[in-house]
């Protein structure tokens, strides 16, 4: 593009713009512009060594890739670069992680995703003194092809993933460019904290990642952590299928605040208010009514809470369940302690590699489970906690600090990162849950938590609608607010119960990592909306 | 619970109330109230025939299930209730379909989900008169548990789905009452349209339907499309974890409205505004940017659109894949394309029953699909409309019956029901679409179709920060306002393409079927925020 062109455009639209919004695209085509000079300042000068250069048809710039062909050219993964492939010529694309001259070579180490390779170009036969200068002169990050030959190699090369071979470059075209200054480094993102603090070696911190996601979701530890999640919702979902349960889509837009209408979030919609969900609470329990017996839904959930602590979002992903059962909901919490050891076993046995590459930045015990899972009850968990001298009383609510210490407590008696505590004081619940039918302190309610942090919130729920009136109206819920729901009840509804789970704290909890900003790839809470 | 506790309940919370809510809780009281001394009146006349009654031991109505007890009792599924279980003792736990008296027997139609079985009490050796009565008594949707031996039929019961069995109830008891008053049919519910008009029986229309969602969606019909519609999901997502995608999550709370602004709903956030998210486009290019090389989602998306259409909804699900590619952009048309016929593969294959219930209701031909997938370049198809008389320009987009009408001319040429229309003009696509390197007025976008309605939209993406600076200015975008998102592609970007398809019109129009809202459980429209 000219610069010509670029200002038609701006010319074109004028009328359209605030003159601030015209300032603005003003200095960006201004830009744009000193950008393309540059570029066509460089193409001259390589036209200029152009002409003694025998290798000048074998390295460069390609036009941007715009599908105007269909070249019949196979691409070689990274991670298959592998001895088998020895002495094969071979096509590569990949991004250049770091590059280094010495003398008439070019060392370049090529990633793709989490898998690094070395290159080498030298000047020789098939490498020019030009090809080998433009090669050292690309900039990290940028894309390229390469077409080169496999070679193994003697010693191994420990800072690569491929280490027993490297590649011997003979063409090198660049496929998108990077900017020369990147915003953080890549080797800098990956550096385990406290880490070359001696050396005066950086990390990088949170918001700096954050700012510059894009960048920091390419290193090796924030590959793992989300391909890792991946797996999370896979795992949740297969499980529960091979259980019987049937996926379903609820609606985030609501028309009335649930549950007393705190910490929800308003919309504008159309001449009226709406809300955002703050679960699916509702639904799944109509699905229920609506005889799908076993339902599990995963999607955003929404809390208006101005919560600034390592595991609170304003937007997290809900894995929920809701299913019936036919005499006790025990029954319900051994289907959901099950799911969650069947993705707990399947992280183990299938990930691996994405386990230990998180280690390598953030070192954790590995994640310990029981079969079956441990349920204690709410009391023998307080007790456990004043035997430890901490004072509460019966019916009140386990504070986050005393949870950790449980989970201390539950780890050194019985050696697992995953629990359940039952039977909650009926008064810390949500209006919908059913107390306990032999002591109405309690409920049929449950928590399940994974290194002393509570993933799942669940219980039995009121499945009559003239209890679950009364029950409302001991929360001063407005009724009205809640008719479409007390009345699923009134035309037949089986005994239920289901729960929540919190998929970015099953992640960091698993991996032993401490901020759940950094199992979500995009996080939102009171300060953060971008990007 | 007495009357007393619901009162006290009321008098402790007063001082929070309002005097409004306040009157209505005493109205839910007294009408509380009201129902426990009816249901004291009918346990004391039961009580007062219990002295005569031998069976009265093997009916009635159970306790609210509170979880009081483990019992140690299987329950039989109705659809398991077939031939090979002849003269076995069961119980079984299912709803009261219908139910008919005649004499001194009471026939019962039972039913789980989609299934239904015959159930005969008879006045006799194992229920008394008045047990027959109880049961000939109960309202419609009730949940009963009841103990029965199964017994084979001589002539096929044609009226239920177990066609070869029925059950002679020895015990019946109640779990769950409905109210006697239904605000609809179930039978009238799944007659077809114009079907009965004769004999005056009625069918329900779509607002009492969607009104009263619960009872709707037990009915065999939406029982098979929101299992179906689960399948949809299912398939989706197993063909690209085959094809090595990683599922991402996308926020959908974002800080500025893309794509310029329009049809956005706004949220309150905090201290400021946010909005919903149209699409999670922006979000899946920063994961190719960032390397994850081929993701996808599943989520809701949003559109403040006041369009009142049997096609639009201002929330749906969106399926969502972007992918990398090497050189042209038909590598993830094909990727795509071949995800959609495992999809149609995988219905046709596992949820045949679920297409005939369907049918029965709403009669369609069978959904017609090619491999390879037909793949027609826009020109292609306007020449096929000019053909049949349409007046359009070359750079005019499709109307929605231009688009209907090419889908039964492509369906008259090709035998097909879905396709890919290829190459739309740049200028009726977004600004982040990549133009035709041969002709500057068409794209490399495309969409794709399901019996002549566009499923999917989509298209190679400008990679490129430079272009896609400007392509933005050219639709007036304001840049302050997308930074994040040019900035995204500053730091080496791979070629990509992608597409969002809607999850709810895959449903209706694989189905045949003429109203999105009856493949959305809680649709939500301009009109519709509830249930």
């Amino acid at each position: 593009m000219t610069k010509e062109n670029v200002q038609g455009a701006g010319e074109e639209e004028q009328q359209a713009q605030s003159k601030k919004g015209l300032k603005k695209q003003q200095k960006e085509a201004e830009k744009a512009a000193k950008k393309a000079e540059k570029q066509a300042k460089l193409a001259a000068e390589q036209q200029d060594t152009d002409e003694d250069d025998f290798a000048k048809d074998r390295y460069g710039i390609c036009p941007m890739v715009q599908s105007q062909q269909k070249l019949d050219r196979a691409l070689v993964r990274v991670q298959d670069l592998t001895p088998e492939k020895a002495e094969q010529q071979i096509w590569v694309r990949a991004r250049i992680h770091t590059s280094r001259a010495k003398g008439k070579q070019c060392f370049l180490v090529l990633r793709h995703q989490q898998f690094t390779v070395q290159a080498l170009l030298a000047v020789g036969e098939r490498a020019s003194k030009q090809m080998v200068k433009f090669a050292a002169n690309l900039t990290k990050e940028s894309i390229i092809d390469v077409e080169a030959v496999v070679k193994k190699v003697e010693q191994k090369i420990e800072s690569c993933s491929q280490q027993d071979v490297e590649l011997h470059v003979e063409r090198i075209f660049v496929i998108s460019q990077s900017e020369a200054r990147l915003p953080l480094q890549l080797e800098d993102a990956v550096r385990p904290e406290g880490e070359g603090d001696e050396e005066g070696r950086a990390t990088v911190n949170q918001d700096t990642r954050l700012d510059n996601r894009v960048i920091d979701l390419r290193t090796t530890t924030s590959q793992a952590i989300f391909r890792l999640q991946s797996g999370v919702c896979q795992l949740f979902r297969d499980t529960l299928i091979n259980k019987g349960f049937v996926e379903i889509q609820t609606p985030k837009i609501i028309s009335a605040a649930s549950e007393g209408g705190a910490n929800v979030f308003t919309v504008s919609y159309f001449k009226t208010s709406a809300y955002l969900a703050q679960s699916p609470q509702l639904y799944k329990q109509m699905c229920i009514c609506a005889d799908f017996d076993k339902v599990f839904c995963v999607g955003p959930v929404f809390r208006a809470e101005d919560s600034n602590t390592h595991r609170h979002l304003t937007e997290f992903v809900g894995l929920d369940i809701e299913m019936t059962f036919n005499y006790h909901y025990h029954e319900v919490i051994d289907s959901i302690t099950d799911t969650m050891v069947q993705i707990f076993k399947g992280l183990r046995d299938r990930f691996q590699t994405e386990i230990q590459t998180v280690n390598k930045q953030y070192p954790s015990e590995p994640f310990k489970f029981l079969e079956p899972t441990l349920r204690l009850e709410y009391m023998e968990g307080v007790a456990m906690l004043r035997a430890a001298g901490v004072e509460m009383g019966d019916e009140e609510d386990l504070s986050t600090p005393n949870e950790k210490l449980l989970g201390r407590l539950v780890k050194d008696k019985y050696d697992t990162d995953f629990y359940v505590l039952d039977k909650y004081p009926l008064a810390v619940r949500p209006f919908y849950t059913m107390p306990d039918p032999s002591d109405p302190k309690y409920s049929n309610s449950y928590d399940m938590f994974m290194r002393g942090e509570e993933i799942l919130s669940g219980a039995q729920r009121v499945h009559d609608a003239q209890l679950l009136t009364e029950r409302a109206m001991h929360h001063s819920i407005d009724l009205e607010k809640i008719k479409a729901y007390i009345d699923s009840f009134r035309y037949g509804a089986p005994p239920h119960a289901g729960g929540g789970i919190g998929l970015e704290r099953v992640t960091m909890l698993y991996l032993g990592l401490h901020n759940v900003r950094q199992t979500s790839m995009f996080p939102r809470d009171p300060k953060r909306l971008t990007p």
